[in-house]
Formats: structure tokens, C-alpha cells, sequence
């Protein structure tokens, strides 16, 4: 169980994992400082304790503090017990979710590794909005995507704001970085995936046609950025371009609600 | 076409529809005060300009006066050109969309009125959050959705964040208050619609098994506020409880994502 230590002085040196989290140069999860992935509310922290982070410290108040109790068990990081308002002065604004929880970044993963046991993956390029990416994370956790490839130009899923609008997901569904783009889709089809291009080009299959040619086999849905989409490059690396039937006069959908319909409709073919 | 009329003066009154755009209590768009439609960007700006809300006057930079001058030919409001920095000091910061219209709210439709015709429609109780709501309106329109009737603890969809979210549909796509609720189910039930709620109880119909039921039937989504969801009163008024399959270990998906699910299912019964 976590050491519970209460702490009155919101300077104090053991709170620094959570000072200025909207500083624009000081914030602790910046990559190019701390790099420290932050957790913010219950629901996230009890993921963040469930994944492969290892957590370093809680600060938050009582009442959060019995909320989590059963989830700190055998967690050996401190929870700094502090007042609601101790917490706002530490991490520069009132934060209602009341318990904050740090961790360090865990060993990168290699595509190898993400795609062991994995039926269905998601393979984003340019998904460099962070509320786009952690509602991408949500939507693969609930629809059953077992794992995220992320391809040039996409934003860092464990910033605060990503990990947050993931509801703790970005931290349970591994993904892993590509080193060579997009030449390691071939790792891809290598394991056999097909793999499947979002585009609005009315030529393309639809979702539903897609997916029905794939069957059961191992899939990767290719997403690119709202509005530029999918590199040519990168369409021309997959096997299918596949297309959401819009309604006329409209162009498209946001990049995470279109890779919810995909894998959505993935999911049809493994129940 | 619209005057096109240069302003350098930040102060001129003319541009007041504009004034102050994020101020808590003079913001143009307030129902409690102007309450005007305020359109963001180009695309946003076109769509207002094509929908039933009758345009006042539009500001922005000589380059956005080029992308829209097709669309201004019959309309009379006046288009204020302005510079950059006019803009921002108008609005209060800086707006990188380079051009803003304003309306006057159009008489607001009937549930009747609404009805008329549809064949889809989505209703909401409580969603009260401005960003769900124009993605809700963005996902309507783009995957066919016909109308949107909103029960009790909705935002205004006319709100700006609400209007730019929609990507402008929330202009186009008719939607009507309930006066009674959720009395008013029967109006929809009296017109033949079949009335699905939406929850994640595991032991209502999926979303797949209750489209298929209804066929090519009139039908209305009912969707409820993420958390909370819909009301028992008027779960208990719906036809069938309908639910996304979602993976183990998952609660629930963003109430947005979740009406686009609802909305991509029942278009391949219409297809």
C-alpha cells in the first residue's frame, strides 16, 4: 500500500511531478523535459496502476484518496494527501478531478512486439491533434483494436491531454512507433494483415464491403489527419482503399468518430 | 452581392456583431443577450450563408472575401474587410479562420414540423456539453441522419463552439425542441417511428440485431448524456434498449462517437 503523507506546503519539492501542468515550457509530461505521464481523476490512475507505467507518486485529497485505496495495494509509489486547494496552487488551476497520479515513461515497444496475438490493428499517419489521438485510444479499447502503429507525424499519446481524453486507454492498448515509413507496413503483411486505406474517394470499397472481403484474417485500418488524410505514398502501400458511405453535401467526419466506424464494423466479423 | 466596406477602426460600431467573441458575459452569441448565429471560417460561413438563418454581416480579410465573393452574389449583408489585426482586437484574440458571419436566430421548427419527411432522426436528453452536440450534428448529417429533437438538458446547438464543431451543420440540419417531455416520444410514435435507446446494459439488443428489426421503418436514436445516460422515465418510453457491442474491460464511448455508431448501423438498412 501507498505511504499516505500529508502535505500542507504546495511548495514543497515532493509535489514537483505535478507543478504547472498548463506551464508552456515548465509542464512535467512535456517529452523534451520530465517526460512524465500524468493521470488525472480515479477512472485514469486505476488504469494507469493496471498498465505498464510505473507510477511514482499520487496527490490528491482525501476523498479520492478512499476511492483508490483498493487499487494501491502492493503500489509502492507515495500518495501526498493535500487539500483542494494545496492542489490547485501546485498544479496552477483548479483541477475538480482531485487526484493526480505520476508515472515514468515505460521501454518504448517494437511493431513486432505490439502485433503478437493481434487480429486487428490501428496505423495512423499525421494524427498529430492530441484529443483526436487519445479518442482514437478510447474508440480502439471499445471496440476491441488490439493495438496502435503509429506511422509518420503523429502526436505523443502519453501528453496529459491525450491521456486524459483516452480515458486511461493510451495506457493499456500498446502501440509502437515505426521506424521506417512506410516501408514497415511490410511487417505488417509479413504476419499477414490486410491492410485497409480510409479515404472519402467515392471509388473506393465501403467499409462494410471491406471488411466482409477480409473476413477473420489480421487487419490494419489505415487512418491518416482529418482534412490532408492518408499520404499517397501510404495508400499505395495498402491492399484496399475503403471509404464510409457519407450522406450527399458532406465531406467528412473527424479522423477518431471515422476509425470508431471502421472498427465498429471490424468487429462485426469477429463476434 | 454584399457591400464590401472597409473598416480600420477596430471601434466601429458596425462591427459590434463580433465584439468580444469570448467575453463571459458580452459575447454576441449569448442566448441571454444578442443571441446571434456566429459562423467561423470559410466553410462554416458558406453553410450559413445556405441555411434558413438569415445573415447580418460578415468581417474578414480581403483573402477570405476572394474564397467566399461566389457565395455573396444575392446576399445583402454587408461584408466589413478588415485586417488581421483589427480582427483580432474586434474579437479579442487571434482568429486564424480570417473570416466571421452573424444571423439572427431563424424562427425555431416544430417537433412536427421536423418529422416531416424524416425517415432518422436522433434525440438527445441532457447533452449539455457544446463540443458533443455540433459533433453529434456534424455525425447526423454526414451519415444521413434526417432531423434532431431535443428533450430536457441539452445545450443550444447555436452556440458558437457548438456551430464550428458541427463544421456549420448544426445551420442545416432541422432540430426542434420538445415542449413536453418526454410526452412527446408520441408524436415520433404516432408517425410510425420505431424508438431505440440507446444504453450499454448488456442485456439490450445490439445495435446491429435492433436496426435489423426495424428494417426501412421510420426510426428515432434516442441518446443520453455520457455518464448518465438517458432517464429511466424515458428509457421505459422507447420501444427497444439498443446497445455497442464494446470489448471487455471498456465502460462506455464518447455520447458523439456513440450516436455516429448509431448512425452508420441504421444507414445500411437504407442504403
Amino acid at each position: 500500500m501507498s505511504d499516505v503523507i500529508d502535505v500542507a506546503d504546495p511548495a514543497d519539492p515532493r509535489l514537483d511531478d505535478f507543478r504547472d501542468l498548463n506551464s508552456v515550457d515548465r509542464r512535467p509530461d512535456l517529452p523534451t523535459g520530465k517526460g512524465l505521464v500524468i493521470a488525472e481523476g480515479v477512472l485514469v490512475a486505476q488504469r494507469m496502476l493496471a498498465s505498464r507505467f510505473v507510477p511514482r507518486a499520487l496527490m490528491g485529497t482525501d476523498r479520492r484518496l478512499e476511492e483508490l485505496r483498493a487499487n494501491l495495494s502492493g503500489v509502492p509509489a507515495p500518495y501526498y494527501r493535500v487539500s483542494a486547494d494545496v492542489m490547485a496552487e501546485v498544479v496552477g488551476f483548479h483541477l475538480n478531478r482531485g487526484v493526480l497520479a505520476s508515472a515514468s515513461r515505460a521501454p518504448e515497444l517494437s511493431v513486432a512486439e505490439v502485433l503478437d496475438h493481434a487480429r486487428t490493428v490501428a496505423v495512423l499517419e499525421g494524427v498529430n491533434d492530441h484529443e483526436n489521438l487519445g479518442s482514437i485510444f478510447r474508440n480502439a479499447a471499445g471496440l476491441g483494436v488490439d493495438a496502435v502503429v503509429f506511422g509518420t507525424g503523429c502526436a505523443d499519446p502519453l501528453y496529459r491531454r491525450a491521456v486524459r481524453v483516452s480515458m486511461g486507454h493510451a495506457l493499456l492498448v500498446p502501440y509502437a512507433w515505426a521506424r521506417t515509413w512506410p516501408a514497415d507496413l511490410e511487417l505488417l503483411r509479413d504476419r499477414g494483415f490486410r491492410l485497409l486505406a480510409m479515404t472519402p474517394a467515392p471509388t473506393s470499397r465501403t467499409l462494410a464491403e471491406a471488411m466482409g472481403d477480409v473476413g477473420d484474417a489480421p487487419v490494419a485500418i489505415l487512418v491518416g489527419a482529418e482534412g490532408p488524410g492518408l499520404t499517397e505514398h501510404t495508400m499505395r502501400a495498402a491492399d484496399a482503399r475503403v471509404r464510409i458511405p457519407m450522406a450527399r453535401g458532406t465531406d467528412s467526419l473527424n479522423v477518431a468518430t471515422a476509425a470508431a466506424l471502421a472498427f465498429y464494423e471490424r468487429a462485426r466479423f469477429l463476434a
